[in-house]
């Protein structure tokens, strides 16, 4: 199966959790905006195309199929690209923390943006200061607290019984929070041991090394999700 | 199968998506924090039980299995509830209408919680003035608009080929948002006449005008996730 991507074409963003599974498993996709832009998502989210009506991007065309929302696209990826273990308990697990995952990443998006997607980051900036210092304080602490202890109560080096898309998306947050709150990190990841080496294992794996590595795996910017703003970072 | 729902007791909250869909279909099940109160959820959430550990409420016990995420919970029992058509791409897509409607949700709540859920509204009231404004004139008629759409290229009675899930949570969400958002509601509305036939017919479903009817069904209240703040509707 060839698989086909949509997702806008220059950020990370929440394509990114889906890409990585693609390109961990080395499986055969177009990532067709990067090659046709963004306009050739306009359809599909205009309702022209038969079957599912996505309600953003990013979503993914399997053949007939069209299925959107990130962590619904992983579930449906996870069985044909072995990125999920065998059975309904781990599956429905597996699930479960993805779907944690796209709560929090949510709530990353809204410490840059606490009022509106629609304004300027420079429209909200004081709003975001106060946010950002709850997200920093409360949330991230709870959020990054719960999978370590996931991690722990499973043996430690994976979320899963095995190597899954849990993993690569618990890699793809903690790269993300490292980028935009590099000084809350330095912080919070002294309690977060297994996460961190997870994410460095991750890393190592050959083919998300040479994904890293190529040009295909765009730069973090002041577009995306997870966007650096010293001010919102711990003080210094 | 007897089920077990776990869910704060004083609220309707995200529980409330899962009871209708238990109400509707006539399913045995407990209310487990309304018996014994919440206290009765803390050694799920401390991680004191096998399997999987639930972030947050509401979960399900359905068996041994712990299944948490509403989405995801509802994923699981619309089959055995005769709540999801048959079929991998219409249950695909009656999973990611529900996520969309999880989407809508995290941001009605942050329309009175823009800052931080810790703090009290009264300490975000004017963050929350405009945020809510923003979900107003421009999230809701986008977010409605879109499940109008869904509605009106599915014939117009149903998300999907027949009575589902997603049918009792777009009910739930009008309900909510009618009284959290009277006045913007009461103009929203012009432009959704399916939405609104659709929530009027869930009500006449035997099973959900009983529980309707019943002391089960809490009123919406200053607790939850829909919460009526005249000063974040529409000016009179």
């Amino acid at each position: 199966m060839r698989y086909a991507l949509y997702y806008w074409s220059g950020i990370q963003g929440r394509g990114e959790f889906i890409r990585l599974a693609l390109e961990d498993a080395g499986a055969d996709y177009d990532d067709v905006a990067r090659d046709q832009g963004d306009d050739a998502m306009t359809p599909f989210l205009e309702g022209k195309h038969e079957g599912a009506l996505p309600f953003a991007p990013p979503f993914l065309k399997a053949g007939r199929l069209v299925i959107a929302q990130v962590a619904e696209i992983l579930q449906y990826l996870g069985p044909p690209l072995k990125l999920v273990p065998d059975g309904d308990s781990r599956r429905l697990y597996a699930h479960q923390l993805q779907l944690t995952i796209t709560d929090v990443v949510a709530e990353i998006h809204d410490s840059h943006h606490p009022i509106a997607s629609s304004l300027y980051y420079e429209d909200q900036r004081s709003e975001a200061r106060r946010r950002a210092k709850d997200l920093r304080e409360n949330r991230l602490p709870k959020f990054l607290g719960y999978f370590e202890q996931v991690l722990e109560r499973n043996g430690g080096r994976h979320a899963l019984r095995q190597h899954s898309y849990v993993d690569l998306s618990l890699f793809q947050l903690m790269s993300g929070l490292d980028y935009a709150f590099p000084r809350a990190m330095q912080r919070l990841k002294r309690e977060l041991p297994l996460l961190c080496a997870l994410s460095q294992r991750v890393t190592e794996r050959p083919r998300i090394a040479a994904y890293l590595a190529s040009p295909r795996r765009l730069a973090f910017n002041k577009d995306g999700i997870f966007r650096h703003y010293p001010e919102l970072d711990d003080p210094r």
